[in-house]
């Protein structure tokens, strides 16, 4: 798009790596996941990389819905807005992206946990906002199950809507504190914002004043229809997944349409696909690295995973065997992408522990995997072409794969002119060439007077 | 109490200081308080005068039931969990307390926060359990008005037992990370708290590992009936307010008393008294330099005040006039202990402005001002005399109050070998000598154990 370079967001959900077993490779950190040094030598190596943002995601509980979670899978983990408060601390230039669930918190407190953190650190922070889908999370918010997909999305808007005018509720000429006059506030600019919807009613102001950035970063991060009608309508920023350059220039495509129809322009929303880098001295290399990261994979997770993706009780199947007949398409109550892509594995006559390794690499997205030069070629390739603004950085293996990137890939991409020098002065949305979101009250009171 | 030293937290709400006009005061700070810088300073000198705790005290809303609230209070500020953990990333040893909401939060998030800040802090977190008790609040969070009084406290007391059950769902020996064997958590270890109340379901378990305190030290602060019941049942500390030393002994007794009705022993309970700390050349330059913050406080602001705290409309009263006849206690809808601080100045014939600028001080805390040896005098005699097991400072007029203190009356604590020179080792809880709670779980496996 218009923006001069790669936009570089460096990613992770498990502190050892995005593929469900990194935990356990031998170069993986152990207990200090627990550790804010950890996190701190990770945040600063990738500004001094001159990195965009790092991106942590969340959920708001631990994977047990598979009996062999708990014992398997790495559910201790730090929490994401207390860890990223700290490194903004540590850290003057990175942005700093963070998951908050609409569904299960506050419009009030998540608004002030946002606005603090750009102050804090001077414009940096900002939110994905989710709806949680887990059976597991609606369980530690007195729910019985999930609420429905539909509804998430309908209330995830009146919440943002909700946060964003809490943002507004001081103008940026709000805060006067003029000791001479005894004014710290001009009331004028200070506005309750009395919203009465049908999930909420929030009388507000806030009590922290309006955020640097005017609005901290919206990101989405769903590829479903109700997901990219929210993204589009409301998001500022947009983790995408899709596999070829050709999807992404489709993708892109689609976007755009979307987005015209909320009256905005492309430049104004950037798609980063998820891509999973692992830079290595050749190819084989990279994948053997990868084939590794699967025979971590125990098998009884692995045929629990494939349990629950299909539908099946898979638990009496030897796991060298075939995948037996799996549900039909129309009757499946469980995620039908999950499905298609078992049911395509088992085409190729795949027995379960294979299918079940593939299963346990993070999502579809796509591994980008080789040297430096070659990693490069690739995202040059999607970017020029226009199918993406930038990537969001999913290492297999943390720390490693993420300081190769930033030492290697990242020098590369600087000398083809794809990737900046320096930091630009300013905040997160100027760096991203976004602008500031004006004030909705201060423009009803101009629209006000234009009128009268 | 057995312990061996003074205990001091250093307080703030307002970061200009504890008295409603200080923002105005010529060496208060401007926009700095939304700067991290500022407390970064604050916080990194109060560690090297080695205090114990810093105490970030919080409302969810803006301070405007009194109309002239918005244009003359300070009420933009940064939001204290995000603070804390900025802070927690750029200091070693201090304890961290913030405020956090029962009634206008999720336990799951609560509990995740706390959890995640005592690991990033190697254990120095704390949170201060409040019900939150402003009209202003309730209007935030989808509500006409407060929670009932007596409520709000059975709802604290089951939301505190959820967050302390979510701390305990991994037990200390839960995580194993054990690469080789692929087993990350003991499954017996982790548990699902299947909690159904009156108020709250909740499942778990929790998705942060058990903090390094195992519970982040508990604090409450209200002084009402409902409020030291609370705190004897739950707290490991208490700030309280009482007027002179004879009142601290006496406070102290029935806490004892409260205390044992729940089987706990003074020792395992800390009572911090708040105390205004003016460190002056002599005892009337810290009375003119009190003086002088209660000349800031604008008229308008007195009058609202007043007519709030009497339930009188005095809007069209002179300022220099006397006081008129305040309402009946027992028609009273209002504060009883506010109203009868008012009756109490009518009745020594001060005018309305008068009783306005007594009022603009922060609660009824006692001033201790002088110079550093009479200051630490009267710490001493309170310490030694068993009214208090340490203090909650909270200074005029930051930031130079608060150095004042650390430079000049900390010394002289010190000297007296009434405070710490260097910190000791641990945890938080481990320097107030206040042991590690026992984990719930592993209690009932091993009362099951025993049975069996």
């Amino acid at each position: 798009m218009a923006h001069g370079h790669i936009i570089l967001s460096a990613f992770f959900f498990n502190p050892q790596g995005d593929h469900r077993m990194s935990w356990r490779h031998p170069r993986a950190p152990g207990r200090e996941i627990l550790d804010f040094d950890y996190y701190r030598d990770l945040v600063q190596a990738a500004e001094r990389a001159k990195i965009d943002t790092i991106f942590v995601a969340d959920h708001v509980s631990i994977w047990d819905s598979v009996k062999s979670g708990v014992a398997h899978y790495a559910n201790a983990r730090l929490e994401p807005l207390t860890l990223l408060a700290a490194l903004a601390g540590v850290t003057r230039h990175i942005g700093l992206i963070t998951t908050a669930s609409s569904s299960y918190s506050e419009p009030y407190n998540v608004a002030r946990f946002f606005a603090s953190l750009d102050h804090i650190s001077k414009g940096r922070a900002s939110w994905n906002v989710v709806t949680s889908a887990m059976e597991e999370e609606a369980k530690n918010f007195g729910r019985d199950g999930n609420i429905d997909h539909a509804l998430r999305y309908e209330r995830a808007a009146e919440y943002l809507d909700i946060v964003k005018a809490l943002w507004d509720s001081w103008e940026d000429e709000a805060l006067l504190i003029d000791k001479e006059s005894g004014y710290f506030a001009d009331p004028a600019r200070v506005h309750a914002i009395n919203h009465k919807g049908p999930h909420f009613r929030v009388r507000g102001p806030l009590n922290v004043s309006r955020p640097p950035q005017g609005h901290p970063l919206i990101v989405q991060a769903g590829s479903s229809e109700d997901g990219k009608n929210f993204a589009t309508a409301h998001a500022d920023a947009h983790f995408a997944i899709f596999s070829t350059k050709e999807d992404g220039v489709g993708y892109r495509k689609d976007i755009n349409e979307r987005l015209a129809r909320h009256g905005r322009r492309p430049e104004s929303f950037k798609i980063l696909p998820g891509i999973l880098p692992i830079v290595a001295g050749s190819k084989d290399e990279a994948l053997e690295r990868q084939e590794y990261l699967q025979t971590l994979l125990p098998d009884q997770v692995g045929i629990d995973l494939l349990s629950s993706w299909s539908g099946l009780d898979l638990s009496a199947y030897p796991p060298d065997g075939p995948v037996p007949p799996l549900p039909d398409e129309s009757t499946f109550n469980g995620g039908h992408t999950s499905l298609n892509r078992v049911r395509q594995w088992a085409k190729q006559n795949l027995t379960l522990r294979e299918v079940a390794r593939r299963l346990s690499n993070s999502g579809s997205v796509p591994t980008v995997a080789g040297t430096p030069v070659e990693i490069a070629d690739q995202l040059e390739d999607w970017f020029v072409a226009g199918a993406a603004d930038g990537f969001n950085l999913m290492f297999p293996l943390l720390p490693e794969d993420w300081h190769a990137f930033a030492e290697k890939v990242v020098p590369e991409l600087q000398r083809r002119g794809l990737f900046r020098t320096e930091y630009e002065p300013g905040t997160l949305r100027d760096r991203l060439g976004l602008p500031r979101p004006a004030n909705r009250f201060a423009e009803q009171r101009d629209n006000e007077r234009a009128v009268s």
